[in-house]
């Protein structure tokens, strides 16, 4: 269902529900996957990784497995580039230990052999002695002042003293008097929350096939959300020139934020350099647990006040995030989106980021959001408990919206959360009745939206279709996103387009697909570009007719004479202009770089029916509404799958998923079967509503839209369970076992 | 040896001699040909051939092979589309028979299986019925009118009465009076010769591997000289939309025009989408000598009149040219060439394409001048030994320079045949004695060099470095030529650049690299993209500096303020820029889409001395030099393979090769031990003068190199020949038996 609020421009392509470009492919299999690509003479690379949670390379042997037969070369940290830039040389001792192993699973050693039996076999014939190091997983331990120290000198000059010098971030946002602001409150709730890392869980494990020279020349075929960023980052960890790596992004079997940093790309280029050969190195369901990159676990404390008739009249909110042995700094989004839905005179927030010995993480969705507005909204629905008041007129009543004053800084644009929640509040679910030992839970969603770096071409056929030649792997059905908009734009059928994603050297630089940014940013380019393709088919029409380019105007497809020239030509069709290119100065095509900015934040509001068995303490999802801005939804079947598929990801943080640490630090549930993602069978149909609230930062209004539907689950169905049990949960994955706890106890 | 006769600029990257970017891949194996990408669950294609010269298909019965476990597709011309345009109709059915075969080795059904074996065996089962029919290979008893058609209804309409309509099209150029030129000369010689059809000779077969969905929507990759070309026959063979198909060239191993059409790429497609599953086909060796595209063979009559001073009065060409069963109309350029280097009063050339039951011919490296120019070469020569004129001081007399209207029309802008001639007088080879049994010939060559469609696009990456786009194969080095002239007028190194050619669906339209057009028009585009590059930043760096976009200069690779901003701010280097770019707009790119005419012909002057064993009749050639104009020479290295090359596929068509047909009309000669080409033992250093006359219509005066070089061997050789037995031979190659014959005779 569409609500189509304020948008008034006509789409003849867009909103539309087109076939998608890749369904055929994948599934008749077609689909090239990132260990689909071969190579004559390729060699098969394995990864010798870490059995320790932290300690010391004592010496590591390699002699044995290079003399076996079959083995054709065994990389380790030596083999690798020492770049000026900490962060790229963090990147690369996460590829190949350098000194110390800091997690389980931290890769030591790569070989590379005939086949993988021979590759298994060379693995056992590396000999590697550690010195074990105690170890910390756990972020609050971590922080502090006796835990184990991850890596040394790499503290925030500015740590807390008292803390360990593991804290090597801290972010701080916010404005007014918060001291003030919770004087006025007449009911304050202060809590404290627990979150558990948690995987994306992308069906397809990291794959790569490598090429590179002794010249430094390479090519590089990877599963991944950004061919670009792989080049920047191997051509650093590699020590050879950027523009000399051409790398392939292949299809790509999910990535969810999961497949925008490198984990075994330098080790299988680093592995063909050594060998001279091609080598492929496919990552096991348990090395993707392991040794790739989930998201951050977290330690959050959010204090909130309110006034009796529910205005927020102060919060604050504390957020540790641990980010594994080589953090990315993700609690300052997190930072900043805590408490982003609301219109506050006071508010703050504090973040820091803490190693551990656990996986580097990487992003997942939206990343450090949903944690973050997990604890705030969870207080304010206890806030709302507690006054006896309607969760959603509450958020209402302190919604963002245009002219807000942001948590974070910015002053918001058009927004579309007050829409959101006003189509919440009138929905018919929000207003179902429940039964017993069920309840209803709300939270409200945000995500930031990213634009940046994006180049993209679009060719003029002869026969006159249309190539658009962009460079952002296709994660949520942006291929056919952009076939539309260049469609829509030039006035032709969608099946007229194709869209392309091409590899590093065939199109300018584009930043990785992450934040949202495709649709909106990679769309932008393509309007422009078609807009350049139009000024430039109009003047070769105007050549042909023999009169001014300015009174050549393009309509429905075609070129046009206009003002003192209307109706004096027929209308000259795409097709007929391209027929005609050869003799009019070439091919014609339309091509724009931009940095773009603009993006636009979005907002989602979630209701959630549950039921908690007593006995048990299972849950159950009942019924799941999303209702979201999309500023303008451009194949509402993808928007859609973004929306259901967040809410999902986000049932599985809420009720399931967790990376499990022994004492030993070693992770035991490295695998689907003990890492339990949601399945069909424990959900019910996602219903969803599409608002559209136009974002003025695009010629279409398009937002992002494939993040904030991951924020808003965790606090919803918190929120849920307690109503449904009385119980207020404060630490996620809220398993049966600890529900039943919780619950007993009380 | 260059001689830089009249070039001014200064060049600091072009006319350099720097390392080829493909040449390690090359030599290490790790280079990707079309026969050496898979994809999972690919098939092995295999095609059924006919094994006669002409027949009627009576019946065709796939299904025993279809029932054949492991056989997943069997196609026939009926799986294929019916194209609107003949000339695709043509192509289509040379690629699967429709009613008749037309020559031995004529695709009549293919299969795809998954081995080798089985389709193999599949090949086996395939019923066809043949009604065999009378055939034709000889171009001269093609055309007499009791000769077997090889297809009804494609006469042209102005065929000569009494001819049959195997004669499928005709020509004429020339001007002036030819009677009353004839009528001035002091001696005409006259004479008919014959030229063998020969091939290309390519070390690597055609390859492909095709997949296609129902849905029309396919990926190609494979071995070819244009994949725009593939793309578009490849569609509308299969009646889907060019855009769809996604075309991707592989690294090539030869082309020399014989890769500029389809011949299994089609079949491919077509057996995928049938089988659901990618396919791949390669031509075995005897596969591409009886049904991949040799050269036209030809019958030609030439007519000339002389002065006693050596003053050509006319001359006349009568070219007949057989192009198998489906002819390309190759004759048209025989017959604009034959004359070319002459400054003529009075010319006339015809040209009749013949068909014949042969395979259908294709390019060949200067497409139809060679033979043309041999005729002429050989005339002229003869004219010289009757009259006993200095055959290079009779060539001079008589040479077309700037202002010559051409024998075919256009009237010469600054063309190089004085100066190769004057280079070629004054070089020692000219005036080096010779012993007994040897000759020296002489003879000049000529080719138009065309321009055509080019798309460029030039990115510039964040280190620094820089991407060009380009998108025909690399046949010559065009690789290294292109990012020289980047990085000329980028005023950087040339190892800062890659250059990489691209796929059919990231580039605008480009032309099939053919007519020696590629270092002309897509080092045009180049040049002018970087133009485009240098443009936006300059605009960057102003906007930096604070000051008007025309106050910065692009120097040495460095943007620097100039005029009343001179040496206010130091200058900022590409990396500098790079570095920037995100902050000031976005990846900075330069495209440059042409239609490029202004080529530029290129001639060249080659001298051989050859010694014929009077007792095998066995021509040995001692010494060889080229000396050939080059426009400016970007990679002397490469320009000189190019002359060297060529020589030694002229030395090759002079001497031995040539398509053998039996009384039934098959090949008896389909591989490299009958099909004799120069070996390294056969040839002496081939020695080359470059010579540099700027081309007006290239920014660095550029014409193609790579075509001409193979025009002239095939007269130098044979007047060599001449003067050193005292026979004039008539028709290539002149192999020993022949050769012993003619010399018996006198």
């Amino acid at each position: 269902m569409a609500l189509d609020t304020s948008n008034k421009r006509e789409f003849k392509v867009v909103g539309t529900r087109v076939q998608r470009p890749d369904g055929i492919d994948k599934v008749t299999g077609k689909a090239m996957y990132g260990a689909d690509v071969t190579a004559p003479g390729m060699l098969i690379g394995r990864i010798l990784r870490s059995p320790h949670a932290h300690a010391r390379i004592v010496s590591l042997d390699t002699s044995a497995a290079e003399a076996l037969k079959g083995v054709k070369a065994v990389v380790t940290t030596a083999d690798l580039s020492t770049p000026e830039d900490d962060y790229f040389a963090d990147i690369r001792d996460n590829c190949l230990a350098r000194e110390k192993v800091l997690y389980d699973g931290h890769a030591v050693a790569a070989v590379a052999a005939t086949n993988k039996h021979v590759a298994k076999e060379a693995l056992k014939l590396i000999k590697v002695e550690y010195e074990i190091l105690s170890h910390v997983t756990d972020v609050d331990e971590a922080m502090k002042a006796d835990a184990p120290i991850v890596q040394e000198g790499r503290a925030d000059e500015s740590v807390h003293e008292g803390w360990s010098q593991n804290v090597t971030s801290h972010f701080e946002f916010g404005h007014g008097d918060l001291e003030a602001g919770f004087a006025k409150a007449d009911k304050i709730v202060e809590r404290t929350f627990k979150t558990a890392a948690t995987h994306q869980g992308y069906i397809e494990p990291h794959a790569c096939l490598a090429s590179l020279g002794t010249d430094g020349r390479g090519e590089l075929w990877c599963c991944t959300q950004g061919q670009f960023l792989v080049r920047t980052k191997c051509a650093e960890i590699l020590g050879i020139e950027a523009s000399q790596l051409r790398v392939t992004a292949s299809e790509i079997g999910g990535g969810f934020g999961g497949k925008t940093t490198v984990f075994i790309e330098p080790v299988a280029l680093a592995l063909s350099r050594k060998a001279g050969r091609p080598v492929k190195l496919v990552m096991s369901r348990e090395e993707v647990f392991r040794a790739s990159g989930p998201t951050v676990s977290s330690s959050i404390d959010v204090k909130i006040g309110m006034t009796k008739d529910g205005r927020i009249t102060a919060g604050q909110a504390k957020l540790r995030y641990q980010g594994g042995a080589f953090p990315n700094g993700t609690v300052e989004f997190g930072s900043q989106a805590a408490f982003a839905a609301y219109d506050l005179e006071a508010v703050q927030t504090l973040g820091w980021n803490v190693m551990t010995n656990r996986p580097k993480e990487i992003s997942y969705r939206a990343p450090g959001a949903p944690m973050a507005i997990y604890a705030v909204e969870s207080v304010v629905d206890e806030l709302c408990q507690e006054l006896s008041l309607d969760p959603l007129e509450t958020r209402l009543k302190n919604a963002a919206r245009k002219g807000t004053l942001s948590s974070y800084g910015p002053t918001f644009n058009d927004i579309g959360l007050v829409a959101t929640l006003e189509a919440a509040k009138t929905h018919p679910h929000y207003s179902a009745p429940l039964g017993k030992n069920q309840g209803r839970g709300l939270s409200c969603g945000f995500w930031f939206n990213f634009g940046g770096n994006t180049c993209v071409s679009l060719n003029l056929n002869s026969d006159g279709t249309v190539g658009v030649v962009e460079g952002n792997p296709d994660i949520g059905g942006s291929r056919a996103s952009i076939s539309m908009m260049a469609a829509e734009e030039l006035g032709i059928p969608y099946e007229k387009v194709r869209t392309v994603i091409t590899d590093t050297n065939s199109l300018g630089y584009n930043d990785v697909t992450d934040g949202s940014r495709v649709t909106f940013a990679v769309g932008l380019a393509t309007i422009e570009a078609a807009r350049a393709a139009i000024k430039i088919m109009c003047s070769r029409v105007a050549k042909i007719w023999g009169i001014d380019e300015e009174a050549v105007v393009w309509e429905d497809g075609c070129a046009k004479p206009s003002g003192p020239n209307a109706g004096e030509f027929p209308p000259m069709t795409i097709a007929e202009i391209a027929a005609i290119a050869d003799n009019t100065g070439g091919p014609i095509a339309g091509h724009h770089e931009v940095n773009a900015d603009g993006a636009g934040v979005s907002f989602g509001v979630h209701i959630v029916d549950t039921e908690v068995d007593p006995e048990t303490g299972a849950t159950k999802i009942l019924r799941y509404t999303v209702f979201q801005d999309a500023g303008k939804a451009v194949h509402p079947d993808y928007v859609e799958g973004q929306m259901q598929g967040g809410a999902v990801q986000g049932i599985g943080w809420a009720l399931n998923e967790e990376y499990i640490y022994g004492e030993d630090g070693r992770l035991q549930n490295p695998g689907f079967l003990d890492y339990r993602i949601p399945v069909a069978s424990d959900l019910p149909p996602i219903d969803t509503v599409i608002l559209e609230i136009p974002n003025p930062g695009h010629p279409y209004g398009v937002r992002g839209v494939g993040e904030t539907s991951i924020v808003p689950p965790l606090a919803a169905i918190s929120n849920a369970v307690s109503r449904a049990t009385g119980v207020r949960m404060t630490e996620l994955p809220m398993s049966p076992p600890k529900l039943l706890k919780a619950m007993s106890e009380r």
